[in-house]
Protein backbone atom coordinates (compact mmCIF):
# COMPACT_ATOMS: atom_id res chain seq x y z
CA UNK A 1 0.00 0.00 0.00
CA UNK A 2 1.90 2.77 -1.71
CA UNK A 3 -0.37 5.69 -0.38
CA UNK A 4 -0.33 4.41 3.10
CA UNK A 5 3.31 4.16 3.45
CA UNK A 6 3.62 7.81 1.72
CA UNK A 7 1.02 9.15 4.41
CA UNK A 8 3.05 7.45 7.49
CA UNK A 9 6.41 9.52 6.31
CA UNK A 10 5.05 13.04 7.58
CA UNK A 11 3.78 11.02 10.93
CA UNK A 12 6.22 11.32 13.74
CA UNK A 13 4.15 10.24 16.67
CA UNK A 14 1.48 7.29 16.13
CA UNK A 15 -1.10 6.47 19.10
CA UNK A 16 -1.91 2.76 18.85
CA UNK A 17 -5.20 1.13 20.83
CA UNK A 18 -4.17 -2.23 22.20
CA UNK A 19 -6.89 -4.63 22.81
CA UNK A 20 -7.85 -5.82 19.26
CA UNK A 21 -5.01 -4.02 17.51
CA UNK A 22 -1.78 -5.62 19.71
CA UNK A 23 -3.47 -8.68 21.32
CA UNK A 24 -7.02 -9.96 21.32
CA UNK A 25 -7.87 -11.06 25.17
CA UNK A 26 -4.38 -13.18 26.23
CA UNK A 27 -3.43 -13.61 22.77
CA UNK A 28 -1.12 -11.50 20.51
CA UNK A 29 -1.78 -10.47 16.76
CA UNK A 30 0.25 -11.78 14.38
CA UNK A 31 2.74 -9.70 13.32
CA UNK A 32 2.38 -6.40 15.84
CA UNK A 33 5.32 -6.70 17.57
CA UNK A 34 7.38 -6.34 14.40
CA UNK A 35 5.02 -3.96 13.00
CA UNK A 36 5.49 -1.73 16.03
CA UNK A 37 8.99 -2.36 16.02
CA UNK A 38 9.51 -1.38 12.42
CA UNK A 39 7.66 2.13 13.79
CA UNK A 40 9.94 2.66 16.02
CA UNK A 41 13.04 2.05 14.05
CA UNK A 42 11.66 4.45 11.73
CA UNK A 43 12.13 7.17 14.08
CA UNK A 44 8.15 7.62 15.15
CA UNK A 45 7.68 7.87 18.94
CA UNK A 46 4.71 5.04 19.72
CA UNK A 47 2.44 5.27 22.28
CA UNK A 48 0.04 3.18 23.66
CA UNK A 49 -3.45 4.36 24.41
CA UNK A 50 -6.64 2.46 25.82
CA UNK A 51 -10.01 3.70 27.15
CA UNK A 52 -9.70 1.12 29.74
CA UNK A 53 -9.56 2.15 33.27
CA UNK A 54 -9.35 -0.67 35.03
CA UNK A 55 -5.57 -1.81 35.10
CA UNK A 56 -2.55 0.50 35.91
CA UNK A 57 0.03 1.58 33.45
CA UNK A 58 2.91 -0.63 34.79
CA UNK A 59 0.04 -3.80 34.24
CA UNK A 60 -0.34 -2.76 30.54
CA UNK A 61 3.74 -2.53 30.74
CA UNK A 62 3.82 -6.09 31.75
CA UNK A 63 0.91 -7.02 29.07
CA UNK A 64 2.76 -5.57 26.38
CA UNK A 65 6.12 -7.56 26.87
CA UNK A 66 4.00 -10.66 27.42
CA UNK A 67 3.23 -9.86 23.38
CA UNK A 68 6.77 -9.04 22.68
CA UNK A 69 6.52 -5.31 22.39
CA UNK A 70 9.38 -3.62 24.90
CA UNK A 71 7.39 -0.53 26.47
CA UNK A 72 8.17 2.10 29.96
CA UNK A 73 5.28 3.39 31.63
CA UNK A 74 5.94 6.70 29.92
CA UNK A 75 5.06 4.76 26.46
CA UNK A 76 1.23 3.78 28.03
CA UNK A 77 -1.75 6.17 28.67
CA UNK A 78 -5.00 5.02 30.39
CA UNK A 79 -7.83 7.10 30.75
CA UNK A 80 -8.07 6.65 34.40
CA UNK A 81 -4.55 8.97 34.40
CA UNK A 82 -6.28 11.15 31.74
CA UNK A 83 -9.10 11.69 33.85
CA UNK A 84 -7.44 12.08 37.47
CA UNK A 85 -4.92 14.72 35.13
CA UNK A 86 -8.29 16.29 34.57
CA UNK A 87 -9.23 16.52 38.17
CA UNK A 88 -6.02 17.82 39.49
CA UNK A 89 -5.66 20.54 36.97
CA UNK A 90 -9.06 21.99 37.45
CA UNK A 91 -9.77 21.18 41.55
CA UNK A 92 -6.15 20.03 43.17
CA UNK A 93 -8.52 19.54 46.44
CA UNK A 94 -11.12 17.12 44.98
CA UNK A 95 -12.60 14.79 47.20
CA UNK A 96 -13.10 11.79 44.97
CA UNK A 97 -15.52 8.72 45.00
CA UNK A 98 -14.32 5.79 42.82
CA UNK A 99 -16.65 3.34 40.91
CA UNK A 100 -13.60 1.69 39.08
CA UNK A 101 -11.01 -0.98 39.21
CA UNK A 102 -7.38 -1.17 41.03
CA UNK A 103 -5.69 1.02 38.55
CA UNK A 104 -8.05 3.81 38.16
CA UNK A 105 -7.76 3.95 42.15
CA UNK A 106 -4.18 4.18 41.82
CA UNK A 107 -3.84 7.03 39.07
CA UNK A 108 -6.28 8.88 41.06
CA UNK A 109 -3.82 8.67 44.04
CA UNK A 110 -0.98 9.15 42.21
CA UNK A 111 -1.98 12.21 40.99
CA UNK A 112 -2.35 13.35 44.67
CA UNK A 113 -5.99 13.39 45.00
CA UNK A 114 -8.05 12.52 47.98
CA UNK A 115 -10.44 9.23 47.89
CA UNK A 116 -13.35 10.02 50.05
CA UNK A 117 -16.75 8.17 50.97
CA UNK A 118 -19.25 8.95 48.91
CA UNK A 119 -21.09 11.06 51.87
CA UNK A 120 -17.84 13.87 51.31
CA UNK A 121 -17.34 13.09 47.57
CA UNK A 122 -16.91 16.64 45.45
CA UNK A 123 -16.59 14.18 42.48
CA UNK A 124 -18.02 10.57 41.13
CA UNK A 125 -15.32 8.90 38.83
CA UNK A 126 -16.76 5.86 36.95
CA UNK A 127 -15.01 2.98 34.84
CA UNK A 128 -15.56 -0.38 34.50
CA UNK A 129 -15.76 -1.98 37.89
CA UNK A 130 -15.61 -6.11 38.52
CA UNK A 131 -16.36 -5.54 41.78
CA UNK A 132 -19.27 -3.73 41.43
CA UNK A 133 -22.10 -3.93 43.98
CA UNK A 134 -25.63 -2.50 44.54
CA UNK A 135 -24.38 -1.04 47.56
CA UNK A 136 -21.75 0.76 45.50
CA UNK A 137 -24.13 1.83 42.73
CA UNK A 138 -26.60 3.22 45.45
CA UNK A 139 -23.29 5.44 46.94
CA UNK A 140 -22.22 6.86 43.45
CA UNK A 141 -26.26 7.76 43.12
CA UNK A 142 -26.38 9.05 46.15
CA UNK A 143 -23.31 11.09 45.60
CA UNK A 144 -24.73 12.48 42.33
CA UNK A 145 -28.35 13.31 43.65
CA UNK A 146 -25.90 15.51 46.37
CA UNK A 147 -24.59 17.37 43.29
CA UNK A 148 -20.83 15.88 42.65
CA UNK A 149 -19.42 16.52 39.58
CA UNK A 150 -19.71 13.00 37.65
CA UNK A 151 -16.48 11.88 35.41
CA UNK A 152 -16.66 8.97 33.40
CA UNK A 153 -13.67 7.50 32.06
CA UNK A 154 -14.94 6.23 28.89
CA UNK A 155 -17.92 5.42 27.30
CA UNK A 156 -17.00 1.71 26.19
CA UNK A 157 -21.00 -0.13 26.47
CA UNK A 158 -19.20 -3.83 26.14
CA UNK A 159 -15.84 -4.62 27.78
CA UNK A 160 -13.64 -7.89 26.08
CA UNK A 161 -12.56 -9.49 29.33
CA UNK A 162 -10.56 -12.79 29.17
CA UNK A 163 -13.60 -15.05 29.40
CA UNK A 164 -16.26 -13.27 26.67
CA UNK A 165 -17.63 -10.13 26.32
CA UNK A 166 -18.87 -8.06 29.60
CA UNK A 167 -20.70 -5.32 30.58
CA UNK A 168 -18.02 -1.99 29.92
CA UNK A 169 -18.16 1.26 32.30
CA UNK A 170 -20.86 2.57 29.90
CA UNK A 171 -23.37 0.22 31.54
CA UNK A 172 -22.83 1.24 34.74
CA UNK A 173 -22.84 4.81 33.52
CA UNK A 174 -26.32 3.74 32.28
CA UNK A 175 -27.52 3.07 35.71
CA UNK A 176 -26.45 5.91 37.50
CA UNK A 177 -27.84 8.54 34.34
CA UNK A 178 -31.25 6.42 34.52
CA UNK A 179 -31.77 6.37 38.46
CA UNK A 180 -30.05 10.02 38.88
CA UNK A 181 -31.33 11.83 35.49
CA UNK A 182 -27.80 13.36 35.19
CA UNK A 183 -24.95 12.83 32.28
CA UNK A 184 -21.42 13.10 33.05
CA UNK A 185 -20.43 16.27 32.80
CA UNK A 186 -17.41 14.76 31.08
CA UNK A 187 -16.38 11.55 29.48
CA UNK A 188 -12.68 11.34 29.22
CA UNK A 189 -11.56 8.65 26.56
CA UNK A 190 -11.81 7.89 23.38
CA UNK A 191 -14.26 9.10 21.50
CA UNK A 192 -13.79 12.59 23.54
CA UNK A 193 -11.13 14.64 22.08
CA UNK A 194 -9.97 15.39 25.87
CA UNK A 195 -7.58 11.76 25.92
CA UNK A 196 -6.23 12.80 22.12
CA UNK A 197 -4.93 16.53 23.28
CA UNK A 198 -3.42 14.51 26.57
CA UNK A 199 -1.61 12.78 24.47
CA UNK A 200 -0.48 15.31 22.17
CA UNK A 201 0.73 17.30 24.98
CA UNK A 202 2.90 14.66 26.31
CA UNK A 203 4.22 14.25 23.23
CA UNK A 204 4.35 17.67 22.17
CA UNK A 205 3.14 16.97 19.03
CA UNK A 206 0.98 18.51 15.81
CA UNK A 207 -2.08 16.53 15.41
CA UNK A 208 -1.06 16.31 11.52
CA UNK A 209 2.27 14.51 12.56
CA UNK A 210 0.44 12.35 14.47
CA UNK A 211 -1.85 8.69 13.35
CA UNK A 212 -4.57 6.67 15.77
CA UNK A 213 -4.77 3.33 14.94
CA UNK A 214 -7.07 1.16 16.33
CA UNK A 215 -10.27 -1.24 15.67
CA UNK A 216 -13.00 0.79 16.81
CA UNK A 217 -14.77 3.18 14.59
CA UNK A 218 -16.82 4.75 17.07
CA UNK A 219 -13.99 5.44 19.06
CA UNK A 220 -10.63 5.35 17.87
CA UNK A 221 -11.46 6.30 13.89
CA UNK A 222 -13.99 9.42 15.82
CA UNK A 223 -11.77 10.76 18.27
CA UNK A 224 -8.60 10.84 15.57
CA UNK A 225 -10.90 12.57 13.05
CA UNK A 226 -12.51 15.24 15.82
CA UNK A 227 -8.50 15.91 16.54
CA UNK A 228 -7.17 16.21 12.88
CA UNK A 229 -4.86 12.85 13.47
CA UNK A 230 -3.78 10.51 10.59
CA UNK A 231 -6.72 7.64 11.19
CA UNK A 232 -6.04 4.59 10.36
CA UNK A 233 -8.34 1.49 11.09
CA UNK A 234 -7.26 -2.32 11.55
CA UNK A 235 -10.12 -5.24 11.16
CA UNK A 236 -8.32 -7.23 13.22
CA UNK A 237 -10.40 -6.34 16.88
CA UNK A 238 -13.87 -4.73 16.77
CA UNK A 239 -14.60 -3.94 13.54
CA UNK A 240 -15.53 -5.21 9.99
CA UNK A 241 -15.21 -4.82 6.62
CA UNK A 242 -18.80 -4.49 6.54
CA UNK A 243 -18.67 -1.80 9.45
CA UNK A 244 -16.60 0.52 7.00
CA UNK A 245 -19.58 0.92 4.18
CA UNK A 246 -21.63 2.33 6.69
CA UNK A 247 -19.23 5.39 7.36
CA UNK A 248 -18.15 5.69 3.98
CA UNK A 249 -17.81 9.30 2.55
CA UNK A 250 -18.77 10.53 5.90
CA UNK A 251 -16.59 12.29 8.68
CA UNK A 252 -15.79 9.49 10.55
CA UNK A 253 -14.70 7.40 7.50
CA UNK A 254 -10.77 6.30 8.17
CA UNK A 255 -8.17 7.57 5.92
CA UNK A 256 -7.10 3.93 5.86
CA UNK A 257 -8.23 0.74 6.45
CA UNK A 258 -5.38 -2.41 7.02
CA UNK A 259 -6.12 -6.15 7.76
CA UNK A 260 -3.61 -5.83 10.72
CA UNK A 261 -0.91 -3.82 12.18
CA UNK A 262 1.55 -5.76 10.00
CA UNK A 263 0.23 -4.20 7.10
CA UNK A 264 2.02 -0.70 8.32
CA UNK A 265 5.51 -2.24 7.29
CA UNK A 266 4.42 -2.25 3.56
CA UNK B 1 -65.55 16.58 48.11
CA UNK B 2 -69.05 15.93 47.14
CA UNK B 3 -68.05 14.96 43.38
CA UNK B 4 -65.21 12.18 44.44
CA UNK B 5 -67.96 11.02 46.89
CA UNK B 6 -70.50 10.61 43.86
CA UNK B 7 -67.42 9.29 41.78
CA UNK B 8 -67.02 6.64 43.90
CA UNK B 9 -70.27 5.74 44.25
CA UNK B 10 -70.24 3.83 41.21
CA UNK B 11 -67.07 2.00 42.10
CA UNK B 12 -66.98 -1.43 43.55
CA UNK B 13 -63.08 -2.27 43.44
CA UNK B 14 -60.12 0.16 44.80
CA UNK B 15 -56.67 -0.53 43.71
CA UNK B 16 -54.24 1.16 46.01
CA UNK B 17 -50.75 1.74 45.71
CA UNK B 18 -48.96 1.30 48.74
CA UNK B 19 -45.95 3.47 49.50
CA UNK B 20 -46.59 7.43 49.90
CA UNK B 21 -50.28 6.39 49.74
CA UNK B 22 -50.63 3.80 53.27
CA UNK B 23 -46.72 4.25 54.44
CA UNK B 24 -43.59 6.04 53.79
CA UNK B 25 -41.31 3.85 54.24
CA UNK B 26 -42.05 2.64 57.91
CA UNK B 27 -44.17 5.29 59.12
CA UNK B 28 -48.12 4.75 58.47
CA UNK B 29 -49.50 8.44 56.94
CA UNK B 30 -52.39 8.88 58.87
CA UNK B 31 -55.95 8.22 58.34
CA UNK B 32 -55.39 5.76 55.67
CA UNK B 33 -56.37 2.35 57.87
CA UNK B 34 -59.34 4.15 58.77
CA UNK B 35 -60.17 5.28 55.17
CA UNK B 36 -59.70 1.68 53.68
CA UNK B 37 -61.81 0.76 56.55
CA UNK B 38 -64.26 2.75 55.00
CA UNK B 39 -63.78 2.00 51.67
CA UNK B 40 -64.22 -1.77 52.61
CA UNK B 41 -67.21 -0.94 54.83
CA UNK B 42 -69.08 0.86 51.84
CA UNK B 43 -68.54 -2.64 49.84
CA UNK B 44 -65.58 -2.04 48.14
CA UNK B 45 -63.04 -4.56 47.32
CA UNK B 46 -59.40 -3.24 48.12
CA UNK B 47 -56.49 -4.66 46.14
CA UNK B 48 -53.03 -3.52 46.95
CA UNK B 49 -50.78 -3.28 44.33
CA UNK B 50 -46.84 -2.82 44.54
CA UNK B 51 -44.16 -2.00 41.43
CA UNK B 52 -41.98 -3.37 43.54
CA UNK B 53 -41.33 -7.11 43.04
CA UNK B 54 -38.22 -7.27 46.01
CA UNK B 55 -40.73 -8.62 48.50
CA UNK B 56 -43.07 -11.44 48.69
CA UNK B 57 -47.15 -11.16 49.09
CA UNK B 58 -46.54 -12.53 52.62
CA UNK B 59 -43.67 -9.70 53.32
CA UNK B 60 -46.71 -7.03 52.42
CA UNK B 61 -49.24 -8.70 54.60
CA UNK B 62 -47.13 -8.77 57.79
CA UNK B 63 -46.70 -4.53 56.77
CA UNK B 64 -50.06 -3.82 56.00
CA UNK B 65 -51.30 -5.27 59.33
CA UNK B 66 -48.41 -3.45 60.81
CA UNK B 67 -50.05 -0.34 59.95
CA UNK B 68 -53.39 -1.10 61.01
CA UNK B 69 -54.42 -2.50 57.94
CA UNK B 70 -55.87 -5.75 57.64
CA UNK B 71 -55.11 -7.91 54.53
CA UNK B 72 -54.72 -11.51 53.38
CA UNK B 73 -52.19 -12.64 50.45
CA UNK B 74 -54.90 -12.53 48.06
CA UNK B 75 -55.86 -8.61 49.20
CA UNK B 76 -51.42 -7.91 47.45
CA UNK B 77 -50.46 -8.07 44.10
CA UNK B 78 -46.82 -7.39 43.37
CA UNK B 79 -45.51 -6.91 39.78
CA UNK B 80 -43.38 -9.92 40.51
CA UNK B 81 -46.54 -12.25 40.35
CA UNK B 82 -47.35 -10.31 37.66
CA UNK B 83 -44.79 -11.68 35.70
CA UNK B 84 -44.23 -15.06 36.74
CA UNK B 85 -47.88 -15.34 35.71
CA UNK B 86 -47.04 -13.21 32.26
CA UNK B 87 -43.61 -15.93 31.54
CA UNK B 88 -45.97 -18.94 32.75
CA UNK B 89 -48.78 -18.29 30.71
CA UNK B 90 -47.00 -18.15 27.82
CA UNK B 91 -44.01 -20.71 27.92
CA UNK B 92 -44.92 -22.71 30.79
CA UNK B 93 -41.48 -24.58 30.38
CA UNK B 94 -39.72 -21.30 30.35
CA UNK B 95 -36.33 -21.54 31.89
CA UNK B 96 -35.94 -18.31 34.15
CA UNK B 97 -32.40 -16.49 34.84
CA UNK B 98 -33.52 -13.86 37.44
CA UNK B 99 -32.22 -10.44 38.70
CA UNK B 100 -33.89 -9.64 41.67
CA UNK B 101 -35.08 -9.62 45.14
CA UNK B 102 -36.13 -12.70 47.19
CA UNK B 103 -40.08 -12.11 46.75
CA UNK B 104 -39.72 -11.84 42.55
CA UNK B 105 -37.76 -15.27 43.22
CA UNK B 106 -40.51 -17.29 45.57
CA UNK B 107 -43.31 -16.02 42.89
CA UNK B 108 -41.01 -17.92 39.96
CA UNK B 109 -41.04 -20.73 41.94
CA UNK B 110 -44.59 -20.34 43.02
CA UNK B 111 -46.03 -20.37 39.39
CA UNK B 112 -44.29 -23.44 39.01
CA UNK B 113 -41.31 -22.39 36.55
CA UNK B 114 -38.09 -23.10 36.78
CA UNK B 115 -34.89 -20.84 37.80
CA UNK B 116 -31.95 -21.91 35.65
CA UNK B 117 -28.50 -20.47 35.27
CA UNK B 118 -28.05 -18.23 32.84
CA UNK B 119 -26.50 -20.52 30.15
CA UNK B 120 -29.66 -22.35 30.40
CA UNK B 121 -31.80 -19.04 30.62
CA UNK B 122 -34.81 -18.61 28.06
CA UNK B 123 -36.11 -15.83 29.86
CA UNK B 124 -34.19 -13.02 31.97
CA UNK B 125 -36.55 -11.26 34.67
CA UNK B 126 -34.90 -8.25 35.83
CA UNK B 127 -36.34 -6.39 39.38
CA UNK B 128 -34.52 -4.22 41.65
CA UNK B 129 -31.98 -6.60 43.29
CA UNK B 130 -30.29 -5.05 46.13
CA UNK B 131 -27.81 -8.08 46.84
CA UNK B 132 -26.65 -7.61 42.37
CA UNK B 133 -22.93 -7.65 41.68
CA UNK B 134 -20.75 -7.05 38.56
CA UNK B 135 -21.28 -11.10 37.87
CA UNK B 136 -24.96 -11.24 38.17
CA UNK B 137 -25.04 -7.92 35.51
CA UNK B 138 -22.24 -9.90 33.18
CA UNK B 139 -24.73 -12.89 33.53
CA UNK B 140 -27.74 -11.29 32.62
CA UNK B 141 -26.04 -9.34 30.07
CA UNK B 142 -24.85 -12.48 28.10
CA UNK B 143 -27.86 -14.27 28.66
CA UNK B 144 -29.75 -11.49 26.45
CA UNK B 145 -27.02 -11.49 24.16
CA UNK B 146 -27.42 -15.23 23.68
CA UNK B 147 -31.33 -14.53 22.88
CA UNK B 148 -33.34 -14.96 26.07
CA UNK B 149 -36.99 -12.78 26.15
CA UNK B 150 -35.98 -9.88 28.56
CA UNK B 151 -38.95 -9.54 31.49
CA UNK B 152 -38.68 -6.42 33.59
CA UNK B 153 -40.92 -6.26 36.43
CA UNK B 154 -41.14 -2.51 36.40
CA UNK B 155 -39.24 0.30 35.41
CA UNK B 156 -38.99 2.89 38.57
CA UNK B 157 -35.76 4.63 38.49
CA UNK B 158 -35.86 5.59 41.56
CA UNK B 159 -36.18 3.09 45.05
CA UNK B 160 -37.72 4.46 48.53
CA UNK B 161 -35.30 2.54 51.05
CA UNK B 162 -35.42 2.61 54.14
CA UNK B 163 -32.63 4.72 54.25
CA UNK B 164 -33.09 6.79 51.48
CA UNK B 165 -33.91 7.18 48.08
CA UNK B 166 -31.66 4.80 45.65
CA UNK B 167 -31.38 3.21 42.18
CA UNK B 168 -34.50 1.18 41.67
CA UNK B 169 -35.10 -1.63 38.80
CA UNK B 170 -34.57 0.82 36.22
CA UNK B 171 -31.43 1.47 37.07
CA UNK B 172 -30.42 -2.01 36.43
CA UNK B 173 -32.48 -2.16 33.44
CA UNK B 174 -30.64 0.82 32.52
CA UNK B 175 -27.42 -1.18 32.86
CA UNK B 176 -28.30 -4.22 30.89
CA UNK B 177 -30.18 -2.22 27.85
CA UNK B 178 -27.29 0.48 27.25
CA UNK B 179 -24.46 -3.25 27.03
CA UNK B 180 -26.73 -5.39 25.78
CA UNK B 181 -28.27 -3.01 23.16
CA UNK B 182 -31.72 -4.36 23.50
CA UNK B 183 -34.83 -2.68 25.59
CA UNK B 184 -36.93 -5.05 27.70
CA UNK B 185 -39.25 -7.83 25.47
CA UNK B 186 -42.15 -6.50 28.17
CA UNK B 187 -42.53 -4.15 30.89
CA UNK B 188 -44.96 -5.73 33.70
CA UNK B 189 -45.33 -2.79 36.03
CA UNK B 190 -47.35 0.42 36.44
CA UNK B 191 -47.48 2.19 33.69
CA UNK B 192 -47.98 -1.04 31.94
CA UNK B 193 -51.67 -1.73 31.21
CA UNK B 194 -50.41 -5.60 31.57
CA UNK B 195 -50.70 -5.57 35.51
CA UNK B 196 -53.56 -3.15 35.71
CA UNK B 197 -55.32 -6.04 32.90
CA UNK B 198 -54.01 -9.08 35.22
CA UNK B 199 -55.84 -7.23 38.66
CA UNK B 200 -59.38 -6.40 36.54
CA UNK B 201 -59.21 -10.08 35.51
CA UNK B 202 -58.25 -10.94 39.34
CA UNK B 203 -61.31 -9.31 40.55
CA UNK B 204 -63.65 -9.97 37.58
CA UNK B 205 -64.16 -6.20 37.95
CA UNK B 206 -64.71 -3.93 34.45
CA UNK B 207 -62.44 -1.05 34.41
CA UNK B 208 -65.10 2.11 34.67
CA UNK B 209 -65.93 0.16 37.95
CA UNK B 210 -62.52 0.36 39.43
CA UNK B 211 -60.32 3.20 40.65
CA UNK B 212 -56.56 3.29 41.17
CA UNK B 213 -55.09 5.49 44.21
CA UNK B 214 -51.78 6.14 43.54
CA UNK B 215 -48.94 8.59 44.37
CA UNK B 216 -47.36 8.86 40.96
CA UNK B 217 -48.43 10.33 37.94
CA UNK B 218 -45.98 8.70 35.93
CA UNK B 219 -47.05 5.06 37.12
CA UNK B 220 -50.46 4.94 38.98
CA UNK B 221 -52.15 7.67 37.11
CA UNK B 222 -50.64 6.62 33.77
CA UNK B 223 -51.58 3.09 34.18
CA UNK B 224 -54.79 4.08 35.13
CA UNK B 225 -55.82 6.18 32.59
CA UNK B 226 -54.25 3.81 29.84
CA UNK B 227 -57.46 1.11 31.18
CA UNK B 228 -59.79 3.92 31.67
CA UNK B 229 -60.08 3.36 35.52
CA UNK B 230 -60.97 6.43 37.76
CA UNK B 231 -58.06 7.66 39.08
CA UNK B 232 -57.29 9.37 42.14
CA UNK B 233 -53.94 11.33 42.96
CA UNK B 234 -52.81 12.04 46.97
CA UNK B 235 -49.72 14.04 47.08
CA UNK B 236 -48.31 11.91 50.59
CA UNK B 237 -45.82 10.51 48.32
CA UNK B 238 -43.59 11.35 45.63
CA UNK B 239 -46.16 13.78 43.49
CA UNK B 240 -46.71 17.37 44.47
CA UNK B 241 -49.08 20.35 43.56
CA UNK B 242 -46.36 21.39 40.90
CA UNK B 243 -46.23 17.97 39.56
CA UNK B 244 -50.36 18.48 38.66
CA UNK B 245 -49.81 21.46 36.63
CA UNK B 246 -47.52 19.49 34.44
CA UNK B 247 -50.24 17.38 33.26
CA UNK B 248 -53.50 19.40 33.55
CA UNK B 249 -55.56 19.05 30.48
CA UNK B 250 -53.25 16.00 28.80
CA UNK B 251 -54.31 12.80 28.93
CA UNK B 252 -53.00 11.89 32.07
CA UNK B 253 -54.48 14.35 33.74
CA UNK B 254 -55.99 12.47 37.24
CA UNK B 255 -59.08 12.65 37.71
CA UNK B 256 -59.35 13.90 41.12
CA UNK B 257 -56.27 14.59 43.36
CA UNK B 258 -56.70 14.79 47.32
CA UNK B 259 -53.89 15.00 49.90
CA UNK B 260 -54.11 12.14 51.47
CA UNK B 261 -56.13 8.59 51.35
CA UNK B 262 -58.35 9.85 54.65
CA UNK B 263 -60.18 12.05 52.38
CA UNK B 264 -61.74 9.49 50.52
CA UNK B 265 -63.81 9.63 53.61
CA UNK B 266 -65.33 12.79 52.63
Amino acid sequence: MLELKQALQGISSVILDMDGVIYRGSKPIKGAAKAIAFLRNSGKRVIFLTNNSESSRSSYVKKLMRMGVPASEDDVITSGQVAADYIKKREPSAKVFVIGGKGLVEEIRRAGLKIVKPEKATHVVVGIDQSLTYEKLKQGFRALLAGAEFIATNPDTIYPAEDGLSPGAGAILGALERSSGRKPDVVIGKPSPLIIRFVLQILGAKSKETAIIGDQIETDIKAGKRMGLLTILVLSGVSKAGDIKKVKGTKNAPDFVIDSLEEVIG
